[in-house]
């Protein structure tokens, strides 16, 4: 018998149009959507602690990747600590990818086979055979609150030919994860691919919508499409998908994807975007993208966005921010990391509060009105 | 007329053997002596906010670099925000080096003339020109509770000729140093030369002590001599050098060398040694160094320290520290700076805590048993 998740629960508080906000509950506590969820890719999110997730970002999920810590530290290590949340210090919920997009995205080193896929790493070059099972057992010994299914990401463009084989076999694999499964404190979320063809995409949902996950993700997107293409297919996909159980757009995106995907209905995101770019001084703020580089920045007294709350706009002139960043200093990374996530928290934070107070519309408007007035 | 500190003052609170418990106050507060200042070479302590700095590690006082400041950002950057603290956020003492040291290392690049030293930068290979006026200027503009005076380190093995030359210019320049003060909120420091050598040491303490200075400093030690020829020149020093100021060696060092130099009377240190190290995994504990890559603690389950109350050992695993260092995560050197710093400042507190209570050889003796029985 297929065993089922008994800490996962999902309920939608408001809507307003096509977009809601919800409150999502596993075994780890819960979390409000719509959220944005930072990435942990390798057991710590970037330049962050735990305390700063939650205490100064406001950070109430994180993500971990099911193919970087399978291969460094390695199952035995986490297992050995009681899994990922006691190796990493993070006691909140925590979502697990399922490896598949990593492994696809090794290109020359893997070969998909009907049991699942063989690849080298990109470390030691050993071999590995991830197949449904394998990674529904990493993902259980991560001890991960929501395990993402395995599927393939095929490569854009790709013959009809090639995406109706692809995902019929998705689907198999995805079925496979289902009756894998043997602890009932993580939850499984199928994930539903058909690139950006309306007909793929609305045969996958319908397919795959059947089976008893406890959520669903738009996966195959924000991988190289043209931004309107990525907005009509989750504007067609949505609604397909069922009401009473959370929507999540994996990989996505930049502030301006969060407001147009959220109007479009979906709950939860997770993207390197804040993280990464932080990294290299490119920081988010209420008005526009800021690249603390310039030299424009040199004697700038303000901070990064003088409408944001955070640590570091709190304490930091953008002077000091650049000087940090030209000097390469450790200290940049942290806070532009931190004002970067602060940032993306705080606008799925208000878009939830507008979308309760049925003024998601006027909150969008006034999101872009801010951009412009700059 | 010289101008002379308003805001500086210096208490001996109790002394054992020749160790001292002290206090000093500042424009910026008050710390207790003997002291670890944490290196801020370039407006931050790597890897670390100020307020990981007060609440996390419990340092009283840090220390700027004035060569490197006064290259990037610049002076006018650093007066527009009002002086270094401002800029870097940190309101407690700060004292800042001469930019002497530096300098002098530049070898090739640098020119020694009777007025100052002329150099060339190592970012852009611009010309300078540092005079013990200038360097005060530096200073003044950074708003450093306790300056440092000009002076040259020479090179050694040196000849007896060029040490007494060098002396005799050393005391020109701190002279030229007292009286180029415009500032009634900035201490002076001297620093003391002559190399290992016990009669330059003595005629040149001898020389440099009778002038108005708010404190001394050893300078040229730990430049690449044998340790024990550390030890005794610290030793022929402290007692010669005023009872009611504080006595700073410069520069110095790992933890043993913190409780030796404690014990023959020093009240401050500096180092880069907890940070720069940490950053290299290498990590200073009660039961002597722990270099963190090492496959040893691949699966260790045991915090940094176990008699450590830092954050790092009361949340991670030698485990999880060392899987950051070998991923190259920020948080590695976040993690086991924080631990370091910690463990010097505390190696400090207790020392202080010993001498009050007139039990330091036994503290140090304890110091020494805690290592050998790792
Ligand atoms: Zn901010
Ligand atoms: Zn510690």
């Amino acid at each position: 018998m297929t065993v089922q998740c008994e800490t996962f629960s999902f309920e939608v508080h408001a809507e307003d149009g096509m977009a809601r906000a919800g409150e999502v509950e596993t075994a780890h506590g819960r979390f409000q959507t719509p959220i944005f969820m930072p990435v942990g890719t390798k057991g710590t999110v970037k330049a962050m602690t735990p305390e700063d997730l939650t205490d100064q970002i406001g950070a109430q999920i994180i993500l971990g990747n099911t193919y970087h810590l399978y291969l460094r530290p390695g199952l035995d290590i986490i297992r050995k600590h009681g899994g990922l949340h006691e190796f990493m210090n993070w006691d909140g919920p925590i979502l697990t990818d399922s490896g598949g997009y990593q492994v696809f995205s090794l290109e020359d080193l893997r070969k998909i086979k009907e049991d699942g896929v063989e690849f080298q790493d990109h470390i030691e070059g050993s071999y590995h055979f991830f197949t449904p099972e394998k990674v529904i057992e990493i993902q259980e010994v991560l001890g991960s609150d929501i395990m993402m299914a395995f599927d393939e990401c095929p490569a854009l463009p790709c013959s009809d030919e090639y995406m109706r084989e692809s995902l019929a076999r998705t689907t198999r694999w995805e079925t496979r994860c289902l009756e894998a499964r043997t602890r009932t404190d993580c939850a499984l979320f199928g994930i539903l691919q058909g690139g950006t063809s309306p007909e793929f995409r609305r045969a996958h949902i319908e397919e795959l919508c059947e089976l008893p996950f406890d959520g669903f993700a738009i996966g195959g997107l924000s991988v190289g499409e043209a931004k309107d293409k990525m907005y009509e297919t989750v504007e067609l996909s949505t609604p397909l998908m069922p009401h009473d159980k959370p929507k999540y757009l994996m990989g996505v995106g930049k502030p301006d994807d969060l407001v147009e995907c959220i109007a479009r209905g979906v709950d939860m995101f997770d993207c390197v975007i804040p993280t990464r770019n932080a990294r290299n001084g490119q920081c988010f703020t209420s008005q526009g993208v800021v690249k603390i580089r310039n030299a424009v920045y040199a004697e700038d007294m303000r901070p990064l966005d003088p409408n944001c709350e955070c640590y570091t706009c709190q304490n930091y002139t953008r002077s000091y921010l650049r000087h940090l960043y030209k000097a390469q200093e450790i200290l940049s990374a942290r806070l532009c990391t931190l004002h970067n996530l602060h940032y993306f928290l705080e606008l799925t934070r208000t878009a939830r509060q507008a979308i309760v107070e049925g003024r998601f519309e006027a909150f969008r408007k006034e999101y872009y009105a801010r951009k412009e007035h700059a």
